[in-house]
């Protein structure tokens, strides 16, 4: 799997196509078949108790893997979410951002698949785990 | 599976756990192991293109299925979303709300489980599909 | 969704591609977008306690949605399974053959995706529900 | 989390719980939060073509984090399935051992989570992913 975007270019790309995503996410770390995407957790981001809310963790994930695609496949390339799946197992911890681990596991012609570990920042055990799963629609020519 | 809460109880115990979901969800109908619930779309509920992210189809579902299981429970009820998963089948429609057609598909001491078809107002074809677990954590004595 | 297959040819095709489907499977139901699939529960399909295992659970909801998918789609095609989630909820009742009940959420040029509830015959709830996707690779020329 | 058998004894369990298992996996490695197993591919766990067969992946994935769960918890340790998700990524190989890299993710008082990555032995992208979920029952006093 070879990176065809460096990180300035991957955060570029993003803030150019999603732009409300500027003042979310940030990209701590890429490399080949992997990314550390950052949420920039802000008020917006919780639920009630201060904790980072559910959504909020689907579109770390779904980010998250989505720029790992990208990274890997450059500017002409669309990719559509078909299947998301979340397993919930601790709770973040409040006042602290959260981190998406993600590897791509396959970038086939047609599916891309990728799988992410959530953190709180500093903390060992992670908070959920997702998978998702992209279509790529063949280039028109 | 018998309700404790009617569509306007339930309704005013969301409104009073989670205020902030007042101006985004209403319920259209509740019956015994169903509910349907209906996301106002609004600016901040689209992404580019101007239809329904993923992360406002993720909090369908999941209020949905939740206020399905306390509908079932009642007052003291906890329930904490530990599993999710969904299947993006089409476009939401511009410009119309998004239906959850959510059932019951089991309420165990311990754990639930809900199923979700999303639809775009006056459209057939679900949208996005979804199952949704909680863990009931035991009442305290 | 329009059936290119009634249940004895689906039932001859199935038992053509996968001749050892012909023991374990037969088809109770077919109908535009829905099928009815029995697991003819034997020794080999039996857990430690004499219930149905999870891999025969897995075989049944496959071979459900996949049929369903083939009874739509013809004889020239092709679909392999890339997806798939269960959860179980109930366990099975021992000595009675399990029920599959399929439904298509979607069928397009690239993804199918189908869901399933499986029941003990003769029971109202389910033992399991399970979401299966398939690609569907395009026909050579 | 600290491990309560080691690979033989973990073995000897499982021969002991589930005897069937004894001819088609055996434990190739057991450490702290993770383990390998190997399913001993024979004829009865080939689909036509002769690659592993989704029900066989599943019965892999299935008895290896169910294995991680009880070498953590020991002999009085009762665990059930609940959920289970797969992606298929690509086709084992025809005449190759399946192996299945299991980790585990949480281990609660109520469920634990684990996830696995199969491959066909002696290669290095993994043919599936999944993840699994026991509810883990308390014990009678």
């Amino acid at each position: 799997m070879n990176l065809v975007f460096n990180k300035t270019e991957l955060m570029d790309y993003l803030n150019e196509v999603f732009p409300q995503v500027r003042d979310d996410f940030s990209v701590d770390a890429l490399g080949p078949g992997e990314v550390t995407m950052r949420l920039l957790v802000q008020d917006r981001h919780l639920r009630p108790g201060g904790t980072v809310s559910g959504p909020s963790m689907f579109a770390l994930a779904d980010v998250a893997v989505y720029a790992l695609v990208l990274a890997h496949l450059g500017r002409e390339a669309l990719a559509v979410t078909t299947n998301a799946s979340f397993d919930f197992m601790r709770k973040p911890e409040n006042g602290r951002d959260l981190l998406g681990q993600a590897r791509l596991l396959k970038l086939g012609r047609s599916l891309a698949v990728g799988d992410v570990l959530l953190f709180s920042e500093g903390k060992l055990e992670p908070v959920a785990r997702s998978t998702m799963t992209y279509s790529i629609p063949p280039k028109r020519g």
